[in-house]
Order: C-alpha cells, then sequence, then structure tokens
C-alpha cells in the first residue's frame, strides 16, 4: 500500500543516538507495533510496558496475567490490580490511571526518565509531567532495530508475502474466469465488482493464516486515488489496482504486494503505462543496496517516468502522475521506518525491508502499480515477495 | 470481548462540560475511532483533522485528496502538500512535520487553542506547546455525543452483531459436525483445532461482509485466560469460548457477541458454570436502564455469582472466577466508554450501547462467558445481538 510522501512517524532517520533513557509505552499491540516488538505479546487494550537497568516490565490486568506472563518477552509481569490499589492509597481522591501506574512503578525500580515514542499519549505524558518523571520523545523510531530485520522476522515476512500473493493469485483467477459482456465483467453468473474480488482475495488470505483488512481492488477511475479500496462494478478493458497487504495471525508480520490487471484487451496506452511502471520499479530495484538514500531509489522512479514523458500535476481537484513515495518498510506495521521517497535522505542499511511500489495515475486511462518487497543487502537485494506479472488477461 | 476493569480511555465519566476550545486529532482512522467518527472517511495514515469556527478541517496528501474531498464530513479538504511548502517557507532549517503544517493552519483560521484526545501523539503535543498553540487534553471522550448511538448507528451495530452471529454459528455447526474420538474432536476427518474453529467463524464473517480479527475460540484452561484466543486441539466434553468482534467493511462498526459452547457431555460443575453465568447475564440485563451506573449493573453481576458462592481470587499466578468488567461501550471501537464495572459510577444515558458480558473462569473445571449487546432506553434495554443460547451439544 502506498505511503504518502510525508509521514512524521518516519520524518526523522534513525541515526547513532547518544544513549537514551529507557523506553516506556502505553498502548495496545494492535494498534502500537512498537508495543508488541517490545513484549512479544498480544495485548489488545493499553498496559504499561518499560525497561529499566536492562529488564522489561510489563503491568497488566487478571485478564492478561497469566498468559503475559507465560507468552511474552517481559521479565516481570505485574498486576495491575495491585497498582492501582497502591495509587488510591497515596491519592485517595484521584481515580487513578496509568500515569499514577507508571509513576508507582518508576520509583518502585528508582527510574525516573524514559523515552516514549512519539504516538505516545498526551494525556499520559501530560500526567506523568506533573507527576515528575522525566521523558523525552524520541527523535525518530523508538527502536531503531526494529528497522534492522531478523533471519526469523524475513522468514515471518516472506510468509506476509506468500498471503498477499496468494490473494492476488484468487484475484486473477475471478478476473480470468469472468466473461465479458458489453461493459460488464460476470462472474458465477453475476456482475463482477471490487466487492467480490475483495471477497475472493481475503478469503484466500484467512484460507493462509492471515486477514487482510482494506484490501484494495479498485478499477477504473476508481484506482486513480491510490487509498481508493473500489467499490461497484468492475469493467472489462480497464485496469484494476489489486493491493494486498495481509497481516499473519501468528506472528504479527505483514505483507505487501500491489498487482495491476486487465480483463479483456487493452489499449496502446495502457500497455505503456503499465510497461512505464514495470521500467520504474526494475530501475528502483536496481538502485537499492545498503548506503544508498531512499531519496536515490525514488529518483530512479521519477526519472524513469519523466523520461517517457509522464508527467505530474497538482490541481485544486487532485493530483496526477507519480504523487507518492516509491516505498516504506514493512513488518509488524504496514508502514515503517525507512521511507523511501524524496523525503528521506538516510541510508537504507543492511537487513532492511522496504516495498518498491511505483504508480502512476491518470484519470480517464487508469491506474498502475507494481509493489514488491525486498530486503536490502550489501550489493542489492533479495526479493521476498513472488507473484507473476502478467496483467492483461484476455 | 471482555474489558479490563480499569482502562485509562474510559476512567473519567462524560458530563456536562464547560465549552471547550474545538477538536484536533492526527491520527488514522484504523487506530482512531474518534478520527473515523469525525471525518466519516477511512484515512489509513495520520492527517490533521481540527474544527475552526463551526467547520470541519482536514489535511490531506495527494494520496488521499480526492476521495476524502468526495466522500467525508469534512467542510474543508487542504492539501497536506501545500502546507509542508508553507512550512520549509517559514522554517527552512526544519524538515517540517504534522505540528508545523497543524500551527500555520491555525493561524490561518485564527484558531489558536483546541482540544486533542487523551491519546493524542506526544510528540506533536510537545512541539506544538513549543510553537505556542494553546492545547488541553479532553478530561474522558473528545466526542462525548459517539457513546449515544443514532438510529443508523444503531442500524449499523446490529448488522455488525448480525455478522457476530454468522459467526457464532459456524462455530456451533462445525462442532455439531465434529465426531468425539476419545480425547479428540475430529471434523472432516482432520483433529478440530481452535485454529480450525476460528478460521471457520472469520470466514462467515467476511462472507458477510466484516473483517474478524483476534477471534477468540479457545477451550479447557486456555479459556481461563479471558484474551486467550486459542491454539491447538479442541477436545470434547470442555467448555470452548467463542468471542467474535467484527467490524463491518462498509460501516466501520462492530458486533461483540460471546457464547460458550460444549461438544459432548458436561458434568455438573460445568452446568452449574453455565447456568450462574447466564443467571448473572440476566440479573444485569435486568438492572439495565437510562439513568443507572454502570456499576450498578456490574453488582447485579458480583451479586449473583457471590449467591452460588462462585468466588474470585487473585494470586500470585493468576486470577480465578469473575475479574474483568461485566461490559464496555461498543461502536467504532470495541471498547469504547461508557465502562460497566465496579470503577464506573457515572450514568448509563438512553441511546448507549454496550456489552454485557460476565463470566466466569476457573483452571481445572473451564470457563465460560455470555455476550450480548444492548442499547439503554428509558424503561430498559433493546438487544441488538441475537443468537441461540443453547451450548451442550451432545
Amino acid at each position: 500500500m502506498p505511503e504518502p510522501l510525508f509521514n512524521s512517524s518516519l520524518a526523522v532517520p534513525p541515526s547513532p543516538l547518544p544513549p537514551a533513557p529507557p523506553p516506556l509505552l502505553y498502548a495496545d499491540t494492535e494498534r502500537s507495533a512498537d508495543a508488541l516488538y517490545f513484549g512479544r505479546v498480544s495485548v489488545p487494550d493499553p498496559f504499561v510496558a518499560l525497561a529499566a537497568h536492562g529488564k522489561k516490565y510489563a503491568v497488566v490486568s487478571a485478564l492478561e496475567f497469566g498468559r503475559v506472563r507465560r507468552d511474552s518477552a517481559f521479565d516481570r509481569v505485574l498486576p495491575l490490580e495491585t497498582y492501582l490499589a497502591k495509587a488510591r492509597e497515596i491519592w485517595p481522591q484521584r481515580k487513578p490511571g496509568a500515569a499514577e501506574v507508571i509513576f508507582i512503578l518508576a520509583r518502585e525500580l528508582r527510574q525516573l526518565s524514559f523515552t516514549v515514542p512519539e504516538d505516545f499519549p498526551a494525556g499520559v505524558y501530560e500526567k506523568l509531567f506533573e507527576l515528575g518523571l522525566d521523558l523525552t520523545v524520541a527523535n525518530g523510531p523508538l527502536f531503531p532495530a526494529r528497522e534492522i530485520k531478523t533471519p526469523v522476522e524475513i522468514a515471518a515476512l516472506r510468509e506476509g508475502n506468500r498471503c498477499s500473493a496468494l490473494g492476488i493469485a484468487a484475484a486473477a483467477t475471478v478476473l480470468r474466469a469472468s466473461k465479458i459482456r458489453g461493459r460488464a465483467l460476470i462472474y458465477q453468473g453475476k456482475p463482477l465488482t471490487s466487492e467480490r474480488l475483495k471477497f475472493a482475495i481475503e478469503s484466500a488470505c484467512l484460507a493462509a493464516g492471515a486477514v487482510s483488512a482494506n484490501t484494495i481492488a479498485a478499477g477504473g477511475d476508481q484506482a486513480c486515488d491510490p487509498h481508493e479500496r473500489g467499490s461497484g462494478p468492475l469493467r472489462p478493458h480497464e485496469l484494476i489496482i489489486v493491493d494486498v497487504f495481509p497481516r499473519v495471525s501468528a506472528s504479527g508480520y505483514h505483507g505487501d504486494m500491489t498487482r495491476t490487471f486487465l480483463r479483456g484487451h487493452a489499449s496502446d496506452a495502457q500497455r505503456a503505462l503499465v510497461a512505464a511502471v514495470r521500467a520504474a520499479q526494475l530501475a528502483a530495484l536496481k538502485t537499492v543496496r545498503a548506503g544508498v538514500t531512499g531519496r536515490a531509489v525514488h529518483e530512479a522512479v521519477v526519472a524513469t517516468f519523466a523520461a517517457r514523458r509522464y508527467e505530474t500535476r497538482h490541481t485544486p481537484q487532485g493530483s496526477s502522475g507519480f504523487f507518492h513515495g516509491t516505498g516504506h518498510g514493512l513488518g509488524l506495521a504496514v508502514h515503517e521506518s525507512p521511507g523511501v521517497s524524496s523525503r528521506y535522505d538516510h541510508i537504507l542499511r543492511r537487513g532492511t525491508v522496504v516495498t518498491i511500489e511505483p504508480g502512476l495515475y491518470y484519470p480517464g486511462l487508469g491506474a498502475c502499480r507494481i509493489e514488491d518487497v525486498v530486503q536490502v543487502t550489501a550489493t542489492g537485494h533479495n526479493l521476498l515477495s513472488k507473484s507473476p506479472y502478467t496483467w492483461e488477461l484476455r
């Protein structure tokens, strides 16, 4: 799934930092990939997690206690109820919350300064400031190591992309099996819609153990809005963008792949568009290796489009051409550090995993995006996503 | 899905407030139900949304621009790229981000004070403070009106629970069709596992247009951890908790229902346990009406369990008995205001939608939870979730 050229959580390059205070989180693991990365356990409601003196602590309610004690990376798991009771003793006038719990634990551990992520909740941040904790908001990723994937993480990302590929294959199968009747595509006796195509994709992902939410299957002018998921009938002879970014239920890691299809006969302009996008993707992939900047990779895409006279225009009604980032980091979050676009002049490092997904969007003609996932190596990249590039399905 | 007795985002009762400054958000609509509620459009990356002088504004990238302009509740949709360019002019030395964009827009609109939600990102909060905006963190829900559901929202919640019920029915069908072979349940020739049961549930939800993630299908002692999703073989003659909280893709609203099943023959102790939980649910439902407190509803559950001598114990190894809230608000988020538990002494209001989900958890014996969804009325409640209570599947 493409990312805007700008994204605040990726805006600051990870770089060698002076030793920072240990991390403090208050988040659930559905919304915070940092929390999942830190504790390696799924917790659906916000909970306190922090490090002190080299050990990881979590404070969870009785709902999670036994499970988190058994199945997580935390060294100590503490019962929330006990800390709430302590808080009620100290502050009988208040309704204690996360800030009071954090403060009591921090005092017990004699660790009064922490680094919090940029998305740490402002309500808790403000209360902790008033209580006297010394908090520093991370300047960039809270865990820069999240960017460099371990072999176990690479296996999980391959699995995520295997699920993406199964979804894309399911879409291709449905499109091939659809009959062209005038301006309609007929699948199993009924008009093929974006919704039906997404159902085929999401069912294939589910059967493979991954949840694909917000799947994109958008045709024609709808696909010219890159984050439009698509709705209503799909048409023959129109470009259809299929973008599948499922999350593997067992690991929490994602796949993220896009193919663009057309059922019927493509026009010369459509063929030239798809060829340009694939050429741009290959040009970008050719530049990827440890040591290059995200910006240099992005510029390979921009140069390819410029050479083929595909212009990018911004008007009060919207944009056309190429107007998103070339790629983004992929892991426990669909969009994570590092970004691959004009905004990112920091260096791709060995072991980083990024998407490479140029696209062109021209209302009237249609849109094409092709997306794969690679791991950056010392000399180039390893492809972690595999799916055919056949797109014109006659 | 049960909620802990404590949850910071619900810790403060909604109440009549003095006129607050208008809302300011920086969030994506996957993670922030407030952002989805405010703009009524799905935006997968964090974006700026605020109100000023009675109008709603959004600042989005070219990726979203056309779609958000067309399909949202925003009065004005502004291009992020323009605001970033303005920021680069004002602060040539900085990499501009969300804070700079918000500051420039606020100045243009002559609206320099805002209310932000408790989960507003601390990184942006801190920068806006430095830039001189006057931000107040909401004391409780940012949009208290979110708690009172409109008829359109009620229809969406009924639809969510219809999807939950389809998932639960799929689970019952699989369990009934499973054969008992010693300590194993055999379904379609292979041992029935939590994973296979969840697949049946999630497929049924998907076919109905809803994504069910983190579905719980846990048997035996696994189910004694209320948020354990379940893994491995399911056994005959054991209680199996099935908790299904899908999100309807079209609307973003959730269902949230739980049934507890047993394939085979229940023991007297298992029957007594299930009867106690259902009695507690009925006792709680009987107390629900506009004007009562969440605490009073919760106490009806506690009293029912106490009368039947079901004790709640907390040990260093974990808890047993009844140790979560009786219910929680349901809407665009699975857990939202108001809470229904010992912590919540604020009053249930007419039009509020809450779950009622008592449970008992005893390692060795097993666990039972039964969950339905109701809308609070002046005189009682309307049931929004419908599914049979038959549980012993012989």
